[in-house]
């Protein structure tokens, strides 16, 4: 049933070194080998974690790189052996994959994978091999999804097959970005009705977070940023109050805690600094507080605190993916979405054409987009 | 209805200073205020917490001062308005009180209180006056309960009126040590039948996290301590494995983890040392790990860590007095006790005439005893 074929010649953005513009170049990209999926990608968002690798966050992304890993696209062909796709199925490239074979796979409360790139690097194809190059260089792949491609070759396991009535330039958020943030709220914190949530950051993931809250009944929803711009939009999105630390006379923990009682009952880092790590974790209850770490730091950040901190009771917890074990999960999103159980639309402030992914990552750095969705 | 009267002369341990050894003194214990209970005590447990202060680790503790926080014993008098005990009541003092008004003790999902001493000091009864002098001196309070005396003036908040045929040599340690560990287990990280966990320091505290895994169906229980004479009683108490860091070639976390595949779903840290909590943090399934926080940290003490230990899922939260609601709870502890649901006798090595304390204080620093009990 394979239907892989000949090399395709299509537009991508190579990121061929640290701290320079995305090049939109023409690659070569190579049909799938066994296992494989290669994808004619249609949209993709452009996230903060793509940003953070050109400015050289992560040294173990290596270089040259096709980056994206937001998007949504159609099957174009298929290696051999893969059956939970064909030719023309609507899918999502999963950056969370989901073997189904590992210990995390098979633990029902898990939705880590064995295969994830926090524990096997996924700059090369899982042969050890790229089907990316460009002027006759090998260009690496990125969380084995590299969006920033016409043509996208991923493991079947990093793909799931989605409702084909989904509109391809709107569900392509569900990749990463909104997934992350509201799962963080509903299925890592399991915030309940009538609680008080503060979420820190609010790039697509905290607003994430916002609709995560709002949807679980939360009753009071503190957006805090030190970017006002974003208060009309969380507040659209949920939001009962917005605050910028730099307008307060106290330490942001401090307002927090003076504005609850005793603190939010639910907090969440989504920016990826370590005084805001902190400041979220202080801004929770001492006792049954519990603070969701969602940003990804720098490599080798340390944070350093005082046990005491925890030992009232607090609980600190990472998400990963928002929870969400990724192939199960992604096409009943896509199906929630379609029954306007949520609207992430509202996330989508720029569409751009692809031949514009620079223009798309200058929004972001400006801190004017929230969520810029290219098209092929 | 009060039965408040005299100055009653008693023997106490004194704590004259940092550093030197207990001092068995006569003192004086003034009656009980309003609101306040004066209790004979029957026995004492010693507890590591009572050692580190008298090494200095605690400064906001002030000296002179009366130590001991796991007795038992029985009501002498109360003052002005006291409704919940009488004199003859057997009793438990609380080193965690529980007010029942602050909105700490009004959450049904919390069981801190705002008068514990982490929030308040202790030092002093709540009117801010010594029940104890000695010599002509003022004798501080400590956690408001100061079990090291035959006399003893507590708030009725933190105290818990227990059933007449309990022996208060024996349950005086559900005072501290063992509701702390046992609950750790049982409410904070809620261990699962057919889970892996993996307790860090055999004291009592820990041995009761042990009993407590047991309890809640743990199928591998892995005891860890750098005195492996303290081994026999955690296998006794139920730990299938036991594991001195000193005779490894790596790290713990990386024993650990590849004895169990992954990590331990629940890890608990009984020692209090930041070298400890990371390894225990470590130790636990990067994703659906849960490590519990139990043992004290000198004031100021710092932890620092990569971030990333959490980001993939982890769990860290700590747990004060076990989780319990001090005294909704010690009452049904101690009918679980006498209807043989535990046996925290296992944790008593000791049994001593209260002028032996210092004796009881060098068999815990030479890792000799698990508990010592005093006995008046």
């Amino acid at each position: 049933m394979a239907t892989s074929g000949k090399v395709i010649r299509c537009r991508a953005a190579v990121a061929w070194a640290v701290g320079k513009e995305l090049s939109v170049e023409e690659v070569e990209v190579a049909p799938p080998k066994a296992g494989e999926v290669r994808i004619k990608i249609v949209a993709t968002g452009i996230c903060h974690t793509d940003e953070h690798v050109l400015k050289g966050c992560f040294p173990n992304v290596e270089f040259p790189v096709i980056l994206g890993h937001e998007g949504a696209g159609i099957v174009e062909s298929v290696g051999e052996g893969v059956t939970s796709v064909k030719p023309g199925d609507k899918v999502i490239p999963l950056c969370l994959p989901q073997c189904g074979e590992c210990s995390f796979c098979l633990n029902p409360e898990s939705n880590y994978c064995l295969k994830c790139h926090l524990s096997e690097p996924q700059n090369l194809m899982p042969d050890k091999t790229t089907r990316f190059t460009c002027k006759g260089k090998q260009i690496h792949h990125y969380m084995w999804v590299s969006t920033f491609a016409e043509y996208t070759v991923v493991p079947e396991y990093a793909v799931a097959k989605i409702d084909p009535a989904a509109p391809l330039d709107k569900v392509c958020l569900l990749g990463c970005g909104f997934s992350t943030g509201y799962g963080a709220a509903i299925n890592t914190a399991k915030v309940k009705p009538g609680s008080t949530c503060a979420i820190f950051g609010l790039g697509g993931v905290g607003l994430s977070v916002v609709m995560g809250c709002k949807a679980a009944g939360a009753s009071r929803i503190i957006a805090v940023d030190i970017n006002k711009d974003k208060f009309a939009k969380a507040k659209q999105l949920g939001a009962t109050d917005c605050i910028n630390p730099r307008d307060c006379q106290k330490p942001i923990q401090e307002v927090l805690t003076e504005m609850t009682g005793q603190g939010v009952d639910y907090s969440f880092e989504a920016v990826g600094l370590k005084e805001t790590m902190i400041a979220a974790l202080a801004s929770c209850n001492m006792n049954t507080g519990i603070c969701v770490m969602i940003g990804v730091p720098n490599s080798a950040s340390e944070i350093s605190l005082d046990p005491m901190i925890l030992l009232t009771g607090r609980t600190w917890k990472g998400s990963v993916f928002g929870g969400w074990k990724s192939r199960d999960s992604m096409p009943k999103l896509v199906s929630s979405y379609l029954e306007k159980k949520f609207n992430s639309d509202l996330l989508i402030t720029h569409t751009l054409p692809f031949a514009q992914v620079n223009e798309g990552f200058e929004l972001l750095r400006a801190g004017k987009s929230i969520r810029s969705v290219l098209l092929f």
